[in-house]
């Protein structure tokens, strides 16, 4: 198969991209890990969660102050004051942070409070949101469209290079199925293709992909054997009580845990979490 | 099952609603037309078409101005000049237009130049854009997001009504599925069902649906034996030389067919071109 | 695209086939109506079934003596027993009769007791019993597989056709796809794609396809309005104690309602029921 | 969710279900690999593609006699001739070795050239076949089918284990999406899944899955950090040359790669190779 993109294809540029976010980086030896919750509830719930993953070893704090809702009526998020949140609980871990963007409008404003911009699957086609964070020179992690296909994937990160931004992290976080027993289909295969299509770093978030905290820690070790560079991990002090996908969050507890099974896979593939 | 949208329920409201623009009347008895090319090229390209499809008897002109194409190297649509043309071409004939809005800065441009605003299937979840056309009074056309369930579609449409809006027309376009021959998998079940849950008025776009343009004489009989409300053709003077999926349009001759054997199935379910 | 069924296609013979089953034949300008329960119960109930159908212009009764059941726990049907009720039915009603056949062992014994060999999805890739009714002499329905390209479902034919049987009907009945408002997606632009690929007569299972009775009638419509030569229809005297697929079921009033409605489709795209 | 599965499922027996096939068992702590050429094409091939694998450690050697192909045109195995190569081979490498049954007529011949039977994708609902196998003492390797889910893979393996052979080896080998970089889309959370609903073992082949040989060893890899108790690996002297799939295949340096790479991820999540 021929492909369309350009500046995203490993034959525009054979080394792997490393994307720095103040010390961390992604796309070389050390995995990266992302966590916290869905969505900011109130400044004690993501102070709890950012103590308790900053103790297991994570690398960025994620969190949601907008969120894209299938319904109108479910939480949508706190908006700006949860962007204040999250960045005062950023300074309090020294922990960096990514937050989801909606709208064009929003791209300076989210960049102000984290250092991050999502892109999530909802919006992997909106194409002047891609546009208007590839005018950014923020790191972007764009999340795959849950029905589109690697190239449309690669073509959406294509219209963020083509802006001018060359920080693009990608995200894969299971495509739409049949299936019903789990949120989405994981499809860890992506890894290894995106590796020989492209030189971007890309991470999995098997959280969202599954839907099911049962299957998160085992799918987190399979993402690491398959040669992703991070996942991103939704983790809740009391997933039954979240305001946002509970039942795919982890506890304090049980993310320990993941990251402990992690670390032996990591060095298994001659990496580290 | 039972459903998250109100709004947008059958129970909520048990009449059909009729969309009303200018003379032309969604959900009613008559089946209303859409029809013209998929991006405006050119001032002689857009008089062309629309000379043609109003002598076959087309309600209304379509026609991109802003085309939120896969590749960022792909032909974008002329903008402003597009819908200057858009907005000449309409007086000229008489016609009302419809055409796609992509961000929530635009829609009240694309309000002043057009009639309803199309909200894409790649849009279908910008919840942000959904709330923004919500706010205006224009009609609003909105296409089925590619791998949309029902419930999500109609949840996308109470975006638009519970932001104040009622004048909403759905438009099945098909679905992504592992068939390859046609573009989309084109889901007539979704008329009657749509039916059956909600009170808005649905089209059916059998031209992107299949990407064939041999289908879609076929494919429109199907949607008005099926029960839709409209439907919505490309149609362009020379598809070959198209600068968007040319594949999928139909010449001017071909179109007139179309109304030719569409007419008489029309009248078959006790309706009327 | 190039395929690679050779005596299914089109190119192989320009003319349409016609497929004789008594009086009947498919491919030509009547449309046939197949209808029966899913699954013979009893001959009380397959009398009542046939009797009603025959009233309302039925040409084929449709009943299974052997279903293909998801579980092994659900009613598996009353095997030969019910192909003695299918037979006496049959020549009471002077109706034509198609029965599922599940394995290689019951070709010759269904070929027996009815005039046509259903191969159910299930089976659609099933190559020995593909070659097995190959070798027969009797007409068969082949049902597209649940996730089967329509190429794939044309070299199945082909299966059928390169071992010496040229008598193939083709029956679309629905793809998996992610949606869960209907059993499965029915793709009606199978038909005038098969239509364009190959000379095989094809025709509809809305019952199937949609899962949802109230859907059935609409779908049988826009069958017919796409170009089927034919719709395949559940009907049962009393859907809801149903002992396979109730809830697709029409009632015989339903199903006059269908023969009703459909027949000013059929006037209006040149054919008659 | 509740299931219809019942000998299946975890609740009917809580320890891991362990089957022995001579010395090795499937569900210990011992990741099993099978590997071996998709088709038997000559007994060179097989000495060659055997005596390769059995050096670099696999447990049990996999190859075709009877091929469901896609086409009737393309090769469809030796048959009989090649079930003989298999025993013979077999015997000269003192590996066991497993082998597709195609219809109940050859349940009998190939269990005796063969040590497990294996059903394949097209073959999962075949539920005669099903039941044939089940009244067999032989294991049954049963791979899911391709667009099955997880709860009527279970329900497959149920048919067999009702019938009376409880020594059912489930083997996940990819699902039909509407990506076509790959050839199905392997979905690795079914491992952890499974693990959860039932007490079978459950291995991977992500040859088939991916259809893409530079993606086999990373997905291997994966499979194994998801808790997979085994995987099955398509090799081929020369893949290019290959009668059956030769895009998947590995060299057999390629798959001493592959069990170089596995061996540390076994290691890490505490078993071994």
């Amino acid at each position: 198969m021929s492909h369309s993109f350009k500046l995203a294809s490993r034959q525009s540029k054979h080394q792997n991209s490393e994307i720095q976010v103040g010390n961390v980086v992604f796309g070389g030896t050390k995995i990266i890990v992302i966590a916290g919750p869905c969505a900011i509830e109130s400044r004690d719930q993501l102070f709890e969660v950012a103590r308790s993953v900053k103790l297991a070893g994570v690398s960025i704090l994620r969190a949601g102050a907008y969120k894209p809702r299938t319904s109108p009526y479910a939480f949508p998020g706190l908006g700006i004051e949860g962007l204040k949140i999250l960045k005062e609980v950023s300074g309090e871990f020294q922990l960096p942070t990514v937050t989801e963007v909606l709208d064009i409008h929003s791209v300076e404003e989210c960049g102000q409070y984290s250092d991050i911009l999502q892109i999530g699957s909802r919006n992997m086609q909106n194409v002047n949101l891609l546009k208007e964070v590839g005018k950014s020179k923020k790191p972007v992690l764009l999340k795959r469209g849950m029905s589109s296909t690697v190239e449309e994937f690669l073509l959406a990160a294509e219209y963020i290079l083509s802006s001018g931004n060359p920080n693009v992290i990608l995200c894969e976080r299971g495509i739409r199925t049949f299936e019903t027993e789990t949120r989405n289909t994981l499809s860890l295969s992506t890894i290894p293709l995106v590796k020989e299509l492209s030189h971007l770093p890309i991470i999995v978030d098997p959280s969202h992909a599954t839907g099911r905290s049962s299957l998160v820690v085992p799918m987190a070790r399979a993402s690491i054997a398959a040669g992703s560079d991070g996942i991103m991990i939704d983790v809740h002090p009391d997933p039954q009580s979240a305001l946002c996908d509970g039942k795919q969050a982890l506890t304090p507890v049980q993310f320990t845990q993941l990251m402990n099974e992690c670390a032996p896979i990591a060095k298994a593939v001659g990496r580290f979490l």
